[in-house]
């Protein structure tokens, strides 16, 4: 059994994680799965499986000491880690640096620190497309430069920044994945989840935050596994960045208000905002080019539009709203 | 006396820091300089003089109650920070992370946090050419995508992340000045006086680190502070950064030791090492594009060569090393 390979996952009992977890096991591969549950569910991680290649920790992993401790259970073998935990509340992080500080920064501090004691080489990070801030209508590529624009963005930058130079003292390869918005089950908050929520409560009207023109890329969650484990198979060693996406130049809150309200209460009138942004430090728009990832031979299977649309009918049955089929 | 300007500048027993306390006092402004004194020394702030223009907290930034207590003694009236504090032992930061995370990045959290309960919104921001990484023999301007190899690099990002951040939601001009390296009087440490030392103990040979051919810009600490002061009085409101430097590609650490053997030891040998860096997370060479600057209208005085040069004589009077004139 040494030679299998045990996957890491920090925010391990979050949306995307029991999604990579479940591809992972898949492949016939360990996983433990490390969580605050401040946000993550112990629920998601029960419901991969009985199967004695999942462990979980409950832990913060800026406590360095009670990280150790659970990273102690690893056995031996090859070890990747995925480091997928952060605040996922960016307007909290507006009001209060500190949050970010600790829960997407200091995070990645700890974990490498972590790594670097133990000889684990391999690190695949979440990243965002909050490290460019707002460039308008460019088009975003990898080599654009970072202005970000909300304490998460910069959080994020600088995780990616400690990463870098990490990699030139101890990590053999470090994978930057920059999400943009991701979409799909289990949901835990997010425009759809808000969306289904206010309908149940007021069926005849949405209340939208903004005046609907911001314009956003959105993946599926299953879309954003494959690209990972994609890179994770055909990307290059050493230090890499990756924005993740459909090629498409997304979709305005106006337009999943629609989406929402057409499959959840089909009467509702939207009521919308006057501001061009929901928050301090949201970028209202942008636009992602994909080329880097697609050269490396992958694509998203669904456009923005479509991984909306599916998004709302998974969080819909989630939430036992799903309407009854004609 | 209320609308008399107040400069309050961290790492103020600092060589950088002094330099521009001297040039703000002779404008007639006030200055508050905050220091732990680490490596900054009480005697640099001693020899501003005794005009009750200037006082001085020694202080840990880090600590925000600490700092908050120093901070209550600045008086009403416009208020300018600057912020100089941070590891200046990269190398130390390359071994132990958290070292750069507490002096290099930490310390601009907790003056943010500092500002924002004040309402002081004008930030000027020491940050270093290390944050763009090893670009090779790419020039390196302010639209360079930055990937720090060092500690201190990627938490000089961080810094600049954070304050880009706070930009968007409270400062009203946020100032990045991007360092090259910067010599001249009071040394602290650096290269010129390490070659200096070891001259002293022995004279007939000089020990250099690396092969010698490790060649950086360097800039002279009066020209340093005079581009600070030009992009205060000429540059943007908001957001801005400046690569800072001379126009030229550099001196190799090898003509460094020939300049300082020349002028302390005309008959010591030279012996190299064989690295072609000095120590991880060493940038061996870059090449600095400052047309942005000298667009605003501001060009550096002296050359590497000549900035090296000055910086032997002046630091060769400061350690009793100065030749007598033959």
């Amino acid at each position: 059994m040494s030679s299998m390979v045990t996957h890491v996952i920090t925010g391990g009992a979050g949306f995307v994680a029991v999604n990579l977890a479940r591809a992972l096991l898949d492949r016939g591969d360990r996983v433990l799965l490390i969580d605050n549950l401040s946000r993550g569910r112990r629920e998601f991680v029960e419901r991969l499986g009985g199967t004695n290649r999942v462990a979980f920790g409950e832990v913060d992993v800026t406590d360095g000491d009670a990280l150790a401790h659970v990273l102690d259970v690893v056995e031996s073998g090859p070890v990747e880690v995925w480091h997928l935990c952060a605040n996922s509340d960016i307007p909290a992080g507006v009001n209060d640096p500190n949050v970010d500080l600790k829960d997407t920064f200091l995070v990645t501090h700890e974990l490498l620190a972590q790594m670097r004691m133990r000889g684990w080489k391999r690190l695949h990070f979440a990243s965002t497309s909050a490290v460019y801030g707002d460039h308008g209508l460019d088009l975003l590529s990898e080599n654009t430069i970072c202005e970000p624009i909300s304490n998460y963005g910069a959080m994020k930058l600088a995780s990616e920044a400690a990463i870098r130079a990490a990699t030139e003292s101890f990590l053999d390869r470090a994978s930057i994945f920059r999400f943009p918005n991701v979409v799909g089950v289990p949901a835990t908050h997010g425009v759809i989840l808000d969306f289904l929520h206010k309908l149940r409560r007021t069926p005849e009207v949405l209340d939208v935050l903004g005046n609907g023109t911001q314009r956003k890329v959105y993946l599926h969650v299953s879309d954003l596994v494959g690209a990972m484990l994609w890179i994770y198979d055909h990307g290059p060693e050493g230090w890499s960045v990756h924005n993740i996406g459909p090629k498409d130049d997304g979709v305005s809150v106006r337009e999943i208000a629609e989406l929402t309200r057409d499959h959840a209460s089909p009467h509702a009138r939207l009521a919308f905002g006057t501001e061009g942004r929901g928050w301090v430090g949201d970028v209202p728009r942008f636009r992602y080019d994909v080329s880097k990832l697609a050269t490396l031979g992958w694509n998203a299977s669904m456009s923005s539009n479509g991984a909306v649309k599916r998004a709302i009918e998974e969080i819909a049955v989630q939430e036992g709203m799903d309407m009854p089929s004609q």
